[in-house]
């Protein structure tokens, strides 16, 4: 077995993650052999699981590293809101964003390769994407609910996420079906189903925070 | 060709609609022959065509049955109701229960079939049931609008049926996956889905109806 030193060790690891991650957006997870990964690094194809246990854990590593990314942005632009409705609205918005904007999540949950991609994932790793994300999630959902005296400040956090993962991370997934809905307006597709995005986004955070 | 009188032809007529709508609910329109329709009925399958000019016709049939009793239902359920937030909440509760009880209506919209179904109709008969929709359940939207100040008043109503759609709508096509969402909970699946509908239906009317 090849030693490596620490900072070949660091280099190493950093290129398969950037490499896994150029790779599994522009081919899917279903065609990235773990060889593509790692020729263009320079190592061989067993020395991988001196750096991961399984490809899976690449995976989750590369999601962590995404989601980090945008829970961090999310966090400067939410700062200095202090409107609990206007700042629902921008935390939907980033959520929005980041569902179609990151191509790697993008692919991961819109493509059918994702099933593939969670089946090879162990329970402790599905575990610890979801812990991940409740990091990253539920804070600012609980200084919205501090600041609002609306139906928010009385539901569970994870509600919150369930109603947008719902609607808007539904609506993500289902983009491309928007196709018939625009032809009612007789309008261009996508300025319908960003339309129908930002409705949706005002609409909850209204019924959300709004006092009656 | 066999000649009925018209008594016999509104029978037959009619049980092609009943029976084939038993067959579409139990084995899907993909394992549905012209036979398997024709022979309960006591007619020879070219005898079809002279009632139906194809299968889709028969499907175009029942669909607008079904969602006429479902107008109907709902009518009677709204009428008496006049705040607009209570009436919105069970437009919504209807429109809901309609897509999930319904079996025809949810085989046809769950099931992958649903694609054979939409692909083998004409873009008039789509167009045909899309009308058939939009007569029913814009009526009512509009008599929220008139009755409310919120934001409904001056919505598209077709606006209010996408927000309706992309959120309650897509839930109930997702039901099946809210399993590890449950978990999050430590809840019951079921439970944690109508929960969370519940929640979905209450916040979108708050939204909507609502005045600030």
């Amino acid at each position: 077995m090849r030693k490596f030193s620490d900072e070949e060790r660091d280099r190493i690891h950093e290129e398969l993650i950037q490499t896994g991650r150029e790779l599994l957006v522009t081919y899917g997870p279903a065609k990235t052999t773990l060889k593509d990964i790692t020729d263009p690094v320079g190592i061989a194809k067993p020395t991988f699981y001196q750096f991961f246990d399984a490809k899976a854990d690449l995976y989750v590593e590369i999601f962590e590293r995404e989601f980090d990314e945008f829970t961090e942005q999310m966090q400067s632009e939410l700062s200095g809101v202090d409107d609990p409705q206007e700042r629902l609205e921008k935390f939907f918005r980033c959520y929005v964003e980041f569902s179609e904007g990151n191509k790697f999540i993008k692919k991961l949950f819109v493509e059918k390769d994702y099933r593939d991609v969670l089946e090879n994932m162990s329970s402790e790793q599905i575990v610890e994407i979801e812990q991940k994300e409740m990091e990253g999630l539920i804070p600012p959902i609980k200084d919205i609910q501090e600041q609002s005296e609306g139906p928010i400040s009385e539901m569970d956090p994870i509600t919150v996420l369930g109603l947008m993962g719902s609607s808007l991370g539904l609506l993500v997934l289902h983009k491309d079906e928007y196709e018939e809905y625009a032809a009612l307006f007789e309008e261009v597709q996508d300025e319908v189903y960003y339309q129908l995005q930002e409705k949706m986004i005002s609409t909850l955070a209204r019924g959300l925070t709004v006092e009656e």
